[in-house]
């Protein structure tokens, strides 16, 4: 194989065949393929994409690179959710235990928080005890008994997109659409998966802030989905303002105690059932969204939903009186409340600022490795559209000292806007399937 | 320094800062900058260019890396040319004791042979006994005695640019204009020339084979020379055929020794008078081209140039008998003669099938560290435009043995081309300068 010629058969638009992906990579995996080629090549395929069949081999080889999640005894039918990222977006924690109580497994593999968006891994971590790194085997053994575990990845798991994940990260080439998808459906399909539902923010708080590239994205990855049987469908939701009131790892795990009670805030209870819903339909156990939601709502007013977290939370380590108790989990020394400087109605809350305001109270990561305070964050109650009167609070900053709160209270004057007049966005733009494109409502374009 | 966000600054379209680009190439240079971070920024630099601020601080960090040539006791304007490659391009070995004869110093570092294009040290160690390797002392030595000197680039010279090229090599990432320009500039302008003379091959044999492509090329080197206080001058020259009539390292020796005599073929006579006389010029030696060629043609009259090739090979450890007898040059064993299979005229000698031919016959190289064989190649006698009859002697192969013959008569078979018109191509199509672009001839676009 010559290495330095498929990297220039790339570089001029090529593209490269199956098997050579498959060689390519595999030898980087072994490490008879250096570092440098493959940061060439990556940076390559960052400008120059992949072609459909280039991608679905780079995705099957990382996927085949590693172990998958077997079939239970029970043989239930499994789904999964995954996120782009977002601020406040704690939507897994909800769907996972409400989903796997509806009789459908949840066999959910999760990241960590890094820059300004959260990562479920964090959120779970705050809860006194619990383990996200549990090894395949008794993560399969929690799924088996309960229906659902959340863990992170393991070296089992697409080491190919471990090793390479890596690379991207310190070379630059992270932000490539092709190799974000490889990357991820890597990953989700390595649980076996019947259905996956593909949650695709988009706004001024995601990593991608136009529909159209949304729209891009999430085809690919269902491309990717379908080529290995797995029913895949995608929601364009809103992220151009934090989802729910709560931002900060354990703050959001209490939202989601809330929430799993059935009194979230709407617009976190709307796309959380919205993709529950499409996770019971991707995984067959539902013919259409509207049964699926029946069978949601029942789960959550039997307290079926908030017993199946309370099970899972004991299965992996952690202190499962949090759900009778949120006061159990990590609080904040230090609170103040943030009050509307004048009358009017709330145009924007910005969720970039509130997400890298997190990071400055030391609640999420600037790099790999920092450790993280899971107390520290926002909980903000006023929402674009909400009509607000001076002086009143309309948010609040969780932190470890006067000196944080001061920074908390000046992101959210910098995050919030109030005005005379606010458009509304939906949350919901677009439903996405391997059929096509379904527009739900008309997105507003990123300011 | 955040190498990451460089390199996606670069990957942007973003410009690097001089002392970036700086620090960054030190650090590589130190092994603290890894190898596949600098392969990820330079695949950036391929796909989003240089500024003229970034190719300058680039350029001149790998400059500032090494040793410079100091000035020597006898205090002669210096003088250099570079050529971008090309078939049968010898023009080096002519003109550099051509123009030392004229009392312009010429430290000439030269590289070597790869793919089809020849190369100036492979070409200089056909004669026996001639070392290239000389350290920098050593050179400086013999420049200072005889007024020139011709060797490879030393561990001493651009040290930067040295590793960085190695690194291009193997990650598809040679192909970049300003890299290229930075390489060539960084090593001779090491030289601590006055005056650099580029002769940017143009054609279907040469690296570049579109003239805008070739006038964006010296421009960016024209500015790196000029910013270092170096007058540089360029001129496009002809490549869709090969320069003289010999291609092939001894046999191109033999060509340069009757060139040096007044006797080498009309074409490479007026594009190796038209660059020595730029030399004189650029130098600072001559005022005009015109008494430039007065002088360059004094010295050929009178036996100098010739001479000062005869010391300079004396001075290097070579056989300096050749300059009288050339046969003490490697001779193939086998010889055939080509001939013309039709009456007509020709119209096309096509460098680079004639150019890989040379490596298949073994010399040329297809791999950095192959050995090369000096005797074999072809002379090919006809150019374009000249008419010819059916069963002339137009070439001549040169090979080790009765396959090499054959598979040279094959490659001249599909390298001429004879029919009944052929449109002229002029030699020299451009001279480039600070000041601007001169069109002197209209250049024939590539086939």
């Amino acid at each position: 194989m010559l290495v330095p010629a498929l990297i220039e058969r790339k570089r001029n638009g090529g593209a490269l065949g199956a098997d050579e992906w498959r060689e390519l990579l595999t030898e980087y995996h072994q490490g008879t393929l250096p570092d440098y080629q493959m940061a060439a090549l990556l940076m390559a395929v960052y400008f120059r994409g992949l072609a459909e069949e280039e991608l679905q081999a780079v995705a099957r080889t990382m996927l085949d690179s590693g172990r998958r999640m077997q079939a239970g005894a029970a043989a239930r039918a499994r789904a999964d959710k995954h996120s782009t990222g977002g601020v406040g977006d704690k939507t897994s924690l909800i769907l996972a235990p409400w989903v796997a109580s509806c009789g459908v497994d949840v066999p959910m593999i999760s990241g960590r928080g890094l820059g300004h968006t959260g990562g479920t891994l964090d959120k779970l971590e705050s809860i006194p005890g619990f383990r996200t790194d549990l090894p395949l085997a008794e993560a399969a053994d929690v799924l088996d008994r309960i229906g659902c575990v959340l863990v992170g990845q393991t070296a089992e798991l697409a080491p190919i997109d471990r090793k390479l994940y890596a690379l991207r990260d310190v070379t630059g080439t992270v932000e490539s659409l092709p190799l974000i998808a490889a990357s991820i459906m890597s990953k989700k399909l390595a649980e076996g998966l019947d259905g996956l539902v593909l949650d695709v923010k988009t706004g001024s708080g995601a990593f991608l802030t136009e529909p159209d590239q949304s729209v891009t994205l999430a085809q690919t990855m269902i491309a990717l989905g379908e080529a290995e049987g797995c029913r895949t469908v995608a929601l364009l939701t809103a992220m151009d303002r934090p989802l729910g009131r709560a931002c900060g790892n354990a703050l959001e795990v209490e939202e989601c105690l809330m929430a799993l009670q059935g009194q979230g805030p709407a617009d976190l209870m709307e796309v959380t059932s919205a993709l529950a819903a499409e996770m019971l339909v991707a995984a067959g156990a539902e013919a259409s969204p509207d049964t699926a939601r029946e069978r949601l709502g029942e789960a959550l007013t039997s307290g079926r939903a908030l017993e199946t977290f309370a099970r899972i939370i004991d299965a992996q380590g952690g202190n499962a009186a949090v759900v009778e108790d949120p006061a159990l989990l990590p609080q904040a020394d230090a609170v103040e409340v943030f009050e509307a400087e004048r009358d009017g109605v709330v145009t924007r809350v910005e969720p970039r600022t509130i997400g890298r305001a997190i990071v400055a109270l030391g609640g999420g990561r600037s790099a790999v490795g920092d450790t993280i305070d899971p107390s520290v964050g926002f909980v903000i109650t006023a929402k674009p559209g909400d009509r607000v009167t001076r002086g009143e609070g309309i948010a609040s900053v969780f932190a470890r000292d006067d000196a944080g709160t001061r920074l908390g209270l000046a992101a959210l004057q910098d995050a919030i806007t109030i005005g005379d007049d606010a458009g509304s966005t939906p949350l919901i733009t677009h439903r996405i399937t391997a059929a096509g494109v379904e527009l739900l409502a008309t997105p507003r374009r990123s300011a």
